[in-house]
């Protein structure tokens, strides 16, 4: 946690937000915070800036706050995945949160097993707890959008057009493709398929969208892997 | 597992393997492979190729391999690591072995918890079999080098200038430093620091070793996701 993330409820002024739960562990165990402590702060969905530990105890603590940084920009990206399997979920959403990646799309493919769709992970307060996770880690306070489409052909055909529009559409898929550009300056509508890729007949449907086969060399990476890696190089 | 990978002792004859153990037990629940099937094999430090199933069974099975294309080319890079808390280690064992990482310094640091030390996971057997499915993930059969430094002051002092002779020495650091190079085209050594980072005297000693410090943006990213990020960035 490299940003104590403030919500709405902990305050009660506004420059004094009062603390509890997790947050207040990790204080404890992680930070072991004294009163006085100065600590990097920021409101979801708001500012950034410092609070100051006016008092910590077993059950709670004070902390009096100043907010006047605005949070680092997000990428110009629309990143559309596939759903991957529910641990890799998790961890893709934190990564996803941590890079800055303003929308995600969670797609399905022939290639996501249907059970995967069944997750807790996918509820909203469990993806919301990933997407948080990473904020903390990133030092952001905006949330990503995150959108959910259970039904490939239908979100390709009618709404990925329009979604992709005016972006510079690609999809990371190895293969015989050309190699993904590096340090882009414009919005980029990203698509990474499964574990196994997405089959050709989604290529097809991605392609008819307005995307563009892109690689990123012989070695197959893990989604999360991918996802970073292909962040890295086009930003 | 993109490829199923041999070792020495898994061969019968110089065509013929036999698995048992965990690869076979993939081979049954994830690839559901049957009799004549044929799949992606490589020998561990070796060439790859495929394998057709002879026979199968709950004990074992029984593989004809040809082996006639060679591992992907590692990248050059020497990396420099400090020692990520022993969960994180694993995964980034994983991810240092798929990306093609030729040689991985574990190496002290101030901001590394002693207790990190003593993790299991940095037994020769642990760190293999994370490697091992680095490998498997990516379809690369050549083991990583991987150095253990228990004392930073030595290594880097006496034996860090030999090693970083030649390539350009970079730090992956956050602050006001210079932004990490895109697509270099020489041999690079890379030192990534613990979570909360060097400490001054550790960049400065680095920065005497011949390394210089440069920086991904505001985000602070775990240390899986920054190996990545920077290693998609420099090749």
């Amino acid at each position: 946690m490299n940003l104590l993330l403030l919500e709405d409820g902990d305050f009660v002024a506004a420059d004094r937000a009062l603390l509890r739960g997790r947050r207040l562990k990790h204080l404890h165990e992680v930070h072991r915070a004294a009163v006085g402590d100065s600590l990097r702060v920021g409101r979801l969905d708001g500012l950034m800036g410092s609070g100051q530990l006016l008092r910590l105890d077993a059950n709670e603590a004070e902390l009096s706050v100043e907010l006047d940084q605005r949070a680092p920009d997000k990428l110009p990206l629309t990143l559309l995945l596939a759903l991957p399997r529910p641990k890799m979920l998790r961890r893709v959403l934190q990564t996803v949160s941590a890079m800055g990646v303003p929308r995600l799309v969670l797609l399905n493919s022939y290639r996501v097993e249907k059970s995967f769709w069944q997750t807790p992970f996918l509820e909203p307060a469990a993806i919301r707890e990933q997407l948080i996770l990473g904020l903390e880690q990133a030092r952001d306070t905006v949330l990503p959008e995150i959108i959910i489409e259970k039904r490939f052909k239908p979100f390709v055909e009618d709404r990925l057009p329009a979604l992709a529009a005016g972006s510079l559409g690609l999809i990371g898929h190895p293969g015989a493709y050309p190699a993904c550009p590096r340090a882009v300056d414009r919005a980029v509508t990203l698509a990474i398929g499964p574990e196994g890729g997405w089959i050709p007949y989604e290529v097809d449907k991605l392609q008819e969208a307005g995307l563009q086969p892109v690689q990123l060399g012989e070695r197959i990476l893990r989604v999360e892997t991918a996802v970073t890696a292909l962040l890295a190089r086009l930003f």
